[in-house]
């Protein structure tokens, strides 16, 4: 420390504040305080502290799909923020499946990891006991409450209605969506604000209208099939999220349906591939930056001792480009 | 483990021959005892084990860009092949950075992790002598070389020739490239094997037609960019890889440039966006999926007691699709 103190000619309580983040440094400072310690190739000493407080270094984000860019967008984000800690994040990927969800969540408690970040899909509530009772800060990414852990949560409402004014502003009344599994821990919440604010508007998003699959390419690719097939077929089809659109979106390719001329699309995150699509994708977006920063805000606290919960709204947004 | 084949109607060792993966097993009977596992929320002791080897049940993917979705799949099926050995796969983005890279090699040394999987960008050979020391099992994915390690690597020798070749049939022969940054590990072996393949071709890539950049997006678009003010233009342009070529693309839509009227573009992996974008991407198909295989094996050969180091080459593959 002393030498990355010198060679950025500040005091090492400097150099500490940057590396702690306890207390804010100036902005020159601490890009002084990192060019020094990359310089020298300073990295905090691990097993000291490792031995000190019992855990590792390393945070753990644990995701259903780490082939969707969201959460990829997600796990670049929290590192960049977890690393003047001294943090790395190492993401897991559990393929929507409760028994790598579960195995993941008591590797975290056997590697005595500093924190955990989880994005759950199958868990239910009392899966979290073990770690929660291990004393590891859990933060929950998700759109509904898993108990009394942190939680960062989107709040789509604004969102999902300027996306259904707009759909009904192109005349188009018939609407359908391509869900998540029945079996996901807190059903399917993107379905049910849909169908509340479709009702709202005076639109209707009946049974017969909502596939459910798996949040991928194959089951928004099955899902466009079968809503199309029908005799009375949807001009609205909105998506659980960007990689189902875009299943859907290489389906209604492949069938020779015209996006948005026979059915509109949308989304939902803005993934990566959202813009590259053509046509571009309309989508509702949910930051995976913003949302990572709060995440990474709340681990932070909870490691400096703050002991009640607390949940984050991250604002979706509607964006609208060219498949409505 | 006893209640595990009791729930699954097979004997003990059947049970442990499906964990370790050390004797076939039947599909069925695999899938008994996956099921039963399941149902019964066994995890193998990760404690017990630990304790015995000394190593804990991670194996650590260390990778560039965890945005490219190349290293996504990566992940997903490297996971997939040591699931059944109890290996849980941690993916650590190191985007790129020398520093990032040394700091996460000296976290697999400290948490003693059960492997390395890594696709260097900065290190320097010397960079792995701690890790190897430390005995812990490392393989290098890698265009090139980094010392007396595991490599799996490509051969893409053919499917560059047949990309070249069909640039030539399309009457183009002002090639360009936006390739890797200059101080990138091992140089650029794309870069060079286009070069020496073009002039075998009788074509040629002069050193004023190839820009640098890093593996992103943004570097495409100015790449792109800078190659197309030119008074004397490319008429195909390849690409490090297909996050650049997209990059690139969407510069191209920006700038008003029809590809491949204006020129043609080919990337490099075949990365899960190179089908989706318009027009789709011609590229070269590095595929992940055995790239993880092969890295898988060489993982577990290790750790059964193999000695002397080993390489894979994969072949990569040309996919004609609509950008030449």
């Amino acid at each position: 420390m002393a030498d990355v103190a010198r060679a950025a000619g500040v005091s090492s309580a400097t150099v500490s504040y940057v590396l702690s983040g306890k207390r804010p440094v100036a902005p020159e400072t601490r890009a002084a305080v990192e060019e020094a310690i990359a310089e020298l190739s300073f990295t905090v000493n691990v097993t000291a502290r490792s031995l000190r407080t019992g855990r590792s270094s390393l945070v753990a984000l644990i995701v259903p799909d780490i082939v969707n860019p969201f959460y990829a967008q997600l796990a670049a984000t929290l590192q960049e923020e977890l690393r003047e800690r001294g943090l790395h994040v190492v993401v897991c990927n559990t393929r929507a499946r409760r028994d790598e969800e579960q195995t993941l969540l008591a590797e975290a408690v056997q590697q005595r990891f500093a924190g955990v970040i989880i994005t759950p899909f199958r868990l239910k509530p009392r899966d979290f006991a073990p770690i929660v009772d291990a004393g590891i800060p859990v933060v929950v990414s998700a759109d509904v409450s898993f108990g009394p852990m942190d939680l960062v949560t989107p709040d789509a409402r604004a969102a999902t209605r300027r996306a259904l004014e707009q759909v009904a502003a192109a005349q188009r009344r018939r609407i359908a969506m391509i869900a998540g599994p029945r079996d996901a821990t807190g059903g399917d919440p993107r379905l049910e604000h849909l169908r509340a604010l479709a009702l709202q508007l005076g639109m209707a998003l009946p049974h017969d209208m909502v596939v459910r699959g798996e949040h991928t390419r194959e089951a928004g690719a099955a899902g466009f099939a079968e809503l199309m097939s029908r005799r009375h077929r949807p001009d609205a089809l909105f998506c659980g999220n960007d990689v189902i659109a875009v299943g859907a979106m290489e389906k209604a390719h492949e069938l020779g349906f015209d996006i948005p001329g026979d059915v509109a699309l949308i989304g939902h995150d803005d993934a990566s591939f959202a813009s590259l699509v053509r046509p571009r994708l309309t989508t509702i977006r949910y930051p995976a930056a913003e949302v990572a920063r709060a995440a990474a805000q709340l681990l932070t606290e909870r490691l400096d001792g703050r002991k009640v919960h607390k949940t984050v709204r991250v604002k979706a947004e509607f964006v609208a480009r060219a498949s409505v």
